[in-house]
C-alpha cells in the first residue's frame, strides 16, 4: 500500500479528534436524558423499561454517526466497528494492509448503563497493520486522550503524555511492588477450576500478595485497579497513571486507539499469557486482534539500565506471576 | 450539646464547601508541580528522590491547612483529622457529641503518588455523633460533592444526587446481580488462609462468580470495580454509580463525608461483616469508627416493595455471600 504523506495523516489525526469529542458528546446527551428535569415520565417509563436497550441504541446510534462520518470524509477507507461486527457474517479479524478505522463506539458499556463516569468512545486508525492515530474521549470526565505517529501522545491536547516526563521515572527496582496493578474481572464468570475466572484471581492474589507469600510469586503491588473499561486502562496507561495493565477478551476496536497512546507515548505492549520461560523468551509487540495484553507504561532509564529494558524487566516479573488466559477468536 | 440552628448549619456548609475547593486546589498544584514545565532540574531531582516524601509533605500541609482555616472560623470546635490522629498518642475514636470536624486531607494517597486521578480531600462535620455536613472534591476530575443534612446531596453544587432520580431506579429484583460492586484490595496483604486478603477475595469471587456457582454463593454481580479510594467509592455510590460498596479497615476520616453524602441522597450503610443470621438479623446503621461498612445505593420503589426493603434484600444477599473481615481499631 502506499504510504500516507505527514500531510495525509495531520489531516485524518485533526478529523480523528473532531469525530471523537463530538460522538462523546452524543454519548454525555443520551446519558443526561436519563437524568435531566425535562419529560420525566417519558424517562420513568424508559429507565423501567430498560436502561440496557437504551444504551445499546445509543451505542448502535453513534456507530452510525462515526461510520458514516467517515465514509463522508475519506470514502476509500474501511470501518470496523464493534457493533458492525457483532452483526456481521465473520468473526475472523478483519484488518488488512489497507487504510482502517477501527472503532468502539462506547467502550465502558457496563459504566455507562450504570452512568459510572468511566466510559469512552475510541476510535483508531490503522495504517498498513499498525495503529497509527488514536483518539479516546470520555465525556463524563471530559478527558481526551489523542496520538498520532510522530506527533506524540496528549491529554485535552495540551498536555504531553506521560504527565510526569522531565524526566520519565524508571520503573521501581523491585517492579511490580511499587506499581499499580490495573486488570479486569470481566464478563467470564464460570465457576470452573480451570476458567478464566479462576485464572485470572489467581494471577491477580500473586501481583498482590506480600513479598515471600504465594510459594514467591507474591509481588505486593502498590495497588489493584479495576475501572471496568480497557480503553480507559490503556489510557493511563500512557498517562503513567497505571503501571501495568494486564488483561484477555478485548477485542481490536477496545484497544486500537489505546496502543497507539500508549506506544507515541513510550509505553510497551506485548501478550499477556506467559511463554515457556519467562526470562528469556523475546519480547515481541502485541499482536491487534490477539486479545491478550500487558501493557507497561512509559518509562525513563536508570543509572543501571534504559528505560526499555525496565520495561522488559516489569514484563518478565508479571508473565512468572500470571496464568494464561484462554480467549481465542470465535472464528479462529 | 445545644442543638446548630439551620442558619448556623447552612453557614458551616457554606464554609466547608469552600474550604474544600482551595484544599483540593492545594493538592491539584502540588500534583502538577511534578509535570510542569518549569524547573525540571528541582523536579529531577524531587522525583529521584522520593516521590512518596513529597505526597506526604503535600498530605501534611494540606492538613495543617484545614485545621487552621477551621480554627480560625471555628475556635470551639474539635478537629480530628488523619495526619493528627497517625502522630497522637491516643488510638481511641476520638468522636464525641461536640461539633467535629473529621477530615482526611488526601484519600487515594497512592492514586495521588501515580497521578492516577481518583484522590479527593474528604471533609466531614460532625453533630452529635452524626455526620452532619460532608464535602468530598476531586480535583483532577473537578468534581464535587457535597451535602449537608435536610439540604439533599449535590454534584458540582447543581446537580442532585442520585443522578437518575425522576424516579430513582429500584434495586434490581436479582441483586447482586444486575449491580456494580465496588470493592478494594486494601494495604494487607498476607499470604495467610485466614488472613484478610484471602478473605476478600473469597468475598469478591462469591459476588462475581456465575449463579449457581460457588456452591450457591454466586452472585453475578453486573461488574466489580475498584479505584483505591473509599472516600470516592462512597461518593459514587451516592452518585447511584455503584450499587454496593463492601469494604474494611477505613478510617472515620475516609468516611464521614461520604456517608453524609451517601445518607442524604437516599443511601443504605450498614456494617460490613455478616451476622450470624443474614436472613433476619436488624440492619443496624454502620457506627462511625467501626472500620467496617456496606453501603447500598439510593434506591426507589418497584411494585413489589419499597426503596428501603430493596436495599435490605440486597444487604441480605450481600451478607451471605462475604466472609467477616478482621480490622480492629489499633487501641481497642
Amino acid at each position: 500500500m502506499p504510504q500516507l504523506s505527514r500531510e495525509e495523516l495531520d489531516d485524518i489525526y485533526a478529523f480523528a479528534i473532531n469525530l471523537g469529542t463530538s460522538a462523546g458528546k452524543i454519548l454525555l446527551d443520551a446519558a443526561k436524558s436519563r437524568y435531566g428535569d425535562d419529560r420525566p415520565e417519558e424517562r420513568a417509563h424508559i429507565e423501567k423499561e430498560n436502561a440496557v436497550d437504551l444504551v445499546t441504541q445509543t451505542d448502535e446510534d453513534v456507530e452510525a454517526y462515526v461510520k458514516s462520518q467517515i465514509a463522508q470524509k475519506y470514502p476509500s477507507h474501511k470501518f470496523v466497528g464493534e457493533e458492525t461486527y457483532s452483526k456481521g457474517a465473520s468473526r475472523d479479524y478483519l484488518i488488512n494492509e489497507e487504510p482502517t478505522w477501527c472503532v468502539d463506539p462506547l467502550d465502558g458499556t457496563v459504566n455507562y448503563i450504570h452512568l459510572f463516569p468511566m466510559f469512552c468512545v475510541s476510535i483508531g486508525f490503522i495504517a498498513n497493520g499498525k495503529a497509527t492515530i488514536g483518539v479516546i474521549y470520555a465525556p463524563f470526565l471530559d478527558q481526551l486522550f489523542s496520538a498520532c505517529v510522530g506527533r506524540g501522545s496528549w491529554l485535552n491536547e495540551t498536555q504531553p503524555l506521560p504527565l510526569v516526563r522531565n524526566p520519565v521515572p524508571p520503573l521501581p527496582v523491585t517492579a511490580p511492588s511499587g506499581c499499580i496493578f490495573s486488570c479486569e474481572w470481566g464478563k467470564d464468570r464460570r465457576d470452573r477450576p480451570d476458567g478464566n475466572m479462576h485464572r485470572k484471581v489467581e494471577s491477580f492474589v500473586n501481583m498482590a500478595a506480600e513479598i515471600g507469600g504465594r510459594g514467591g510469586k507474591g509481588g505486593m503491588v502498590h495497588g489493584v485497579r479495576s475501572l471496568g473499561s480497557a480503553t480507559m486502562d490503556l489510557a493511563y496507561t500512557a498517562m503513567g497513571a497505571f503501571d501495568i495493565w494486564w488483561e484477555g477478551g478485548c477485542w481490536e476496536w477496545d484497544v486500537a486507539a489505546g496502543i497507539c497512546i500508549l506506544q507515541e507515548a513510550g509505553g510497551l505492549v506485548t501478550g499477556a499469557n506467559p511463554p515457556e520461560n519467562p526470562a528469556t523468551a523475546p519480547i515481541e509487540e502485541a499482536r491487534l486482534g490477539s486479545r491478550l495484553y500487558l501493557a507497561i507504561r512509559p518509562a525513563g532509564p536508570s543509572p543501571t539500565e534504559s528505560g526499555r529494558q525496565g520495561q522488559e524487566r516489569t514484563v518478565r516479573e508479571v508473565w512468572r506471576r500470571v496464568r494464561d488466559l484462554d480467549y481465542s477468536r470465535p472464528g479462529a
